[in-house]
């Protein structure tokens, strides 16, 4: 009985996140790092149908470079990178498109269904959601690699209002029609740009911006937009929390009120940190 | 960190049940009985504000006879009754609409608003909602004591559909004009009937049915529509409990699948019912 | 045969004002001295069925300062005022919101039932239509005595869209839940201006504005906004006149294209000011 | 203000009737030999329009016959009878239909959006409204001369829902394209039928049945349906009438609840008909 | 077997002509002069119903001066015109309108339904579609000849989005109720502005315009705005041609993209103009 | 000049066509066989366009056998089959996803934006399309292939009446999760049932039935339901095309009103089909 009591009021606490965010759209970008373990993942998708059941709306981007990798070398073919980005000729080119839209979406897809929840898949060449061009870069010829010329919401909208949660690959398409490989961080803000989301939140494999890159404990909570960019400037941050903080500063600046980057390998983080106070990781803010 | 870990479980938890009863209507009788503590009301309001946001159309149907009993007294007027019906002359009917339209719906109504839901109340003389007949008893004329002839769900389904709700005042209109008082119970199953409601839950001042009247302990979980009718046949209930049971027969009989009587002092009972196994209190079921 | 013709000429005439009011939204303030009389009611009632079902949404405010002293005195408490406006202790308030909303509303919406059109009542506490702050006065600590902060229309739209007479008493909510009793001429002026209607009538019992006040058929039948800003000011109107006129000047100059102060005790007067070219009562107008 | 109380209390006096049809659909037909009065014409477009603001849907057929025998005259051809129908050759019918569509449909139209509705003009041939086919007779060719095969409802619901009146031409289209004149009695009833109408109102130059052809004080106010298949039968009724009294009859039979037989030379007989008691000609119901 | 390959080519052939067009509306002038030949006429009906078919949503504008011409002189009256316009007496806007909307504007709907569209004629009359004032001219009384004062899209839009093809006659009302004679090109041309069409189309019995008169071979394909003022200015239209180039030109600066005047004598010239890229005709364009 | 007549004349033939399948809905099977030829699979993309565009609502579901057995293959996996049905293991049912939902369903999506439409691929596993269960077979365990237990229509609706063609891969999902790989016939099939098609089409690399397999010549163009079924029974048809023809009277019987075998090898083999009398393969009908 008491545990009965405990749970009521535990949802009862959970009411004024559920009234703060109804209505609201959410982008998650879900990294390829955190989606190896089975019960996390079915976690993920539990916390997604949730989010939908009270009235949120989330849209799902997710990544999965370790698995196109992993696939390249069943196939005999060696992944290559240049400046962290995959070099990405044809073969390379159908290899990840397959993995990401043929395995990793659907995989993603049955989760959430299997949580309760009706979600659908998509790529940026359906409905040509994401219009993309070939990326330069100074260091070497990418390959297929693009970026983000325009998204068309037309299709989420639609779906999303029907009640579905939309999961993304990160594939575009060109204006001649050619495939595009994109960095999933990209895509996941342009998405919430375009869907004038009011939060992204990242789900990757580490536990947010730390000020002693060392030391796990050093988390920072929250920062402005001016502190974050202050924290890139400054050398605060290093590494490959470079692109990732700067993938993020571009959200915020771009409208998106709130960007989280959160653990990904703890249970429920995205409930967690919608529905409390505290929150967990860190929170980049206008 | 633990107990927000603990909490998005408790959330998780609660899923399988919002998935199963969100879309449907489930109408909640609130006993004048159970009104009085005022936490006790806040909390009843948190409770109807948290199915509203799953996704859930909770209709509330309120009683008040302790409240109405109070002003007949300022007023110089002893309460009277017949076989558990008050007497009602034409002040008391006054008085009884004042009360309860004037003093205790609004009252539910800014609860429940003051929880984060937008509640609308309304009586049964609001666009004809309850259209109403004299009551008539072989033991004594009981004045404007109504019983209903027609519901109309046609505000309710307007005001629900847009996202309120629904509070009822159990005061019915004839079909001269004149105004009845109704007993809130047969209200409330009226109302579960003509909304397809999937529930009916009374909230009053006892734990459910009782096979020892004198053992609380003795609370009978459930009661299949067959083994109730049993039950009062063999006069394994008595009391009070005879008529309450009478009630809730006839709701499920009339087609609405479960009727539970759950304990109205106990905090957030509503929750415990709607999104635990156990529940609470006794279902009736066909 | 002769009467069957001039009752269609009738009808005709009316034709011209059908076509200039249908579908525009009319505020009535109905004040607490001219409910008294119940043909003088019914007739009220008649006129605001008429006006829904040739196309004109009329909102009716209400009063009921009479009946609210004479529930306070049947109460053994004394009705006290400081300039007019009532002090409002937490008895008072009670006793106010119960004999408005409890009373006065259902009433009136029964008569418009009864005329055959479909009325709702609301107080500002549903769906927290009329949310107040306590109205500060030198003179003396008036209570919960209220000013009206904003307006929601979100909740009269639905239903007068869906075909409803609203009927509205004029308490209150605070931000912090308490109560407010505000002024209803206040009231109806505010919700004039939020509903952007295209008429304010205040049904009293004065004619409306006199050159002279001793002498009833000094009556003015139309004023320009300048004109009654002039006659507020070089002493024309005196006595409660100048309250009833300072409030319609304020809800002219806020947008309302015609303010009418009318006399409430002529019968169906409300149709004599919008189905004829002469009108009754004094229009005040940009 | 004595004359503006009684001009309110008809209007009064008209609510009960209002809210009886509004919202329903009432098929008249307008015959040609009460078109010739201007004052008149403009009367039963001032009723149509009045009808329209006040909720109720008239749609109206026309006749024409005395305006296309003059025009054929004006052409230098002989207009000729078989059985009180018009012997339609190619010429007759291309005369016909540009009298009827092109004139008086225009004509009808143009009083009723000068009465300050909105009306749209349409023949059997716009959106293949009347789909007709050749009537045969025994006592020789009637040339161009339809019947109704099907009525298609589809444009008159859409432009009667979004407010129009509909004034249609009893001008058919046959199944290769060939156009026929139906008589407008016919037209009518099929349309009545076809929008499930309440009430078809013939207004033509007869006052209504007779029980003594030779004596307008005879005018019988109602008959049932077996009271007038009998006053076929008995001969209590003869001459022109039998068709019109066979031809609403059908209408009844078919399901139309009323059918009017009014006299159209009394102004506003159309209102006198539908807000009295008492109404006016003869009305024959199930 | 080839045959039906060819066929299957043309239709690919004019799948980015349907894709260009598809959802915009296109303002067909269909002049009095290419009108007689049925198989012509038969042939313009189809080019329309395709249109429709294929997501364009046409509209036309007829005129028929000859037929007008005509049916005077068979009613004993000779035609008589200044500068180009009809002198329209009483009797001749009596004609004008019998002919134009009872029998060319029913005529080309009975073409288009029989070519499997789904057409409605509307007159300006109709719905005060188009309110027109005297137009005066410096060389004599032209009686009822009008000119358009506003057009009232409401109608068509309606109709068009239901998927009818609308048929307007240039016939205008006035502020008094009055009738007036319009020329066609000028109502076609202010309906396309009011529609905010993508295309005029003007199908008459000229070839387009020709850069020396005498000589067919000589038509402009393409005139920008710019150019065809000059040519205007210049002389190097002459003739009939001059009143044709002003009209079209005074509808592209109002802002309709495109104006195409063509010829109707060429079968399926509609079609050809729409879905080839060298059209037929000229083509006037900002 | 002569080539634009010809092909405005080639659009209007195709008109009574358009007319007969607007707002209907067509499934296409697309085998995997004749999708390798890529100006072949531009050819149906760009039909498929067509079609959307004049009104038609095309359903693809695709196969790729072959696609799927090279993937196995360069994974260094032998493709097996029992009775011409892939043995499916849990690799070779990962492979069969990537490759049906990664890349040909995208491909396909691709090549059909390319022509102008807005197609969406979705496989059996987005929203739960396509429930599926284990296939028995009595001659081995093939593993995962599944038969259809249930097509949920939904999202197909949602999507097709939006305007997007829908390319589905015939995956289905398990009651508990499991992947199933089907027939895409046998899905084809299915759908067309539960869209209520009015034709399935198959287009693969055979004519269609012919009555003597060795002679191409021996196209069977029609074939009643009966004659289908006799033609099974005797033997008429023999090897491959028994399945198939078994496959397609299932469709049949199931209630879609014409199910067509044709050849894909042929160029707009489809329009071929939908837009001319004598169409193209075999054609199946009650």
């Amino acid at each position: 009985m008491e545990e009965l009591q405990q749970r009521a009021q535990m949802l009862i606490e959970a009411l004024p996140y559920i009234q703060k965010w109804a209505g609201q759209t959410v982008v998650i970008k879900y990294g390829g790092s955190v989606m190896t373990d089975p019960d996390l993942k079915a976690g993920v998708a539990q916390d997604l149908a949730l989010l939908r059941y009270v009235g949120i709306c989330p849209v799902v981007v997710h990544g999965g470079g370790p698995q196109v990798s992993e696939m390249m070398r069943r196939l005999g073919k060696e992944p290559e990178f240049i400046e962290g980005l995959r070099v990405t000729d044809a073969e390379t080119m159908e290899i990840a498109q397959m993995v990401l839209v043929g395995v990793i979406n659907q995989d993603l897809v049955s989760a959430i269904n299997a949580a309760g929840a009706r979600a659908i898949g998509l790529s940026g060449k359906d409905a040509n959601l994401i219009v993309a061009s070939k990326k330069t870069s100074l260091v070497g010829d990418l390959g297929q690699v693009g970026e983000v010329v325009s998204i068309d919401r037309t299709a989420i909208d639609l779906l999303t209002r029907a009640g579905y949660v939309v999961v993304i690959s990160s594939i575009g398409i060109g204006l001649e029609g050619e495939s595009y490989n994109i960095n999933a961080d990209t895509v996941a803000g342009d998405i919430a740009v375009a869907l004038e989301a009011v939060k992204l939140i990242t789900l990757s494999d580490v536990p947010g911006v730390l000020s002693d890159a060392a030391d796990p404990a050093s988390l920072v909570g929250e920062l402005t937009l001016a502190e974050a960019q202050t924290a890139l400037a400054d050398g605060t941050v290093s590494g490959g929390m470079i692109p990732k903080l700067e993938s993020v500063i571009r959200v915020v600046e771009a409208g998106v009120p709130f960007a989280h980057m959160i653990d990904g390998r703890t249970p429920h983080a995205l409930l967690m940190e919608l529905f409390t106070d505290q929150g967990v990781g860190t929170m980049i803010r206008r």
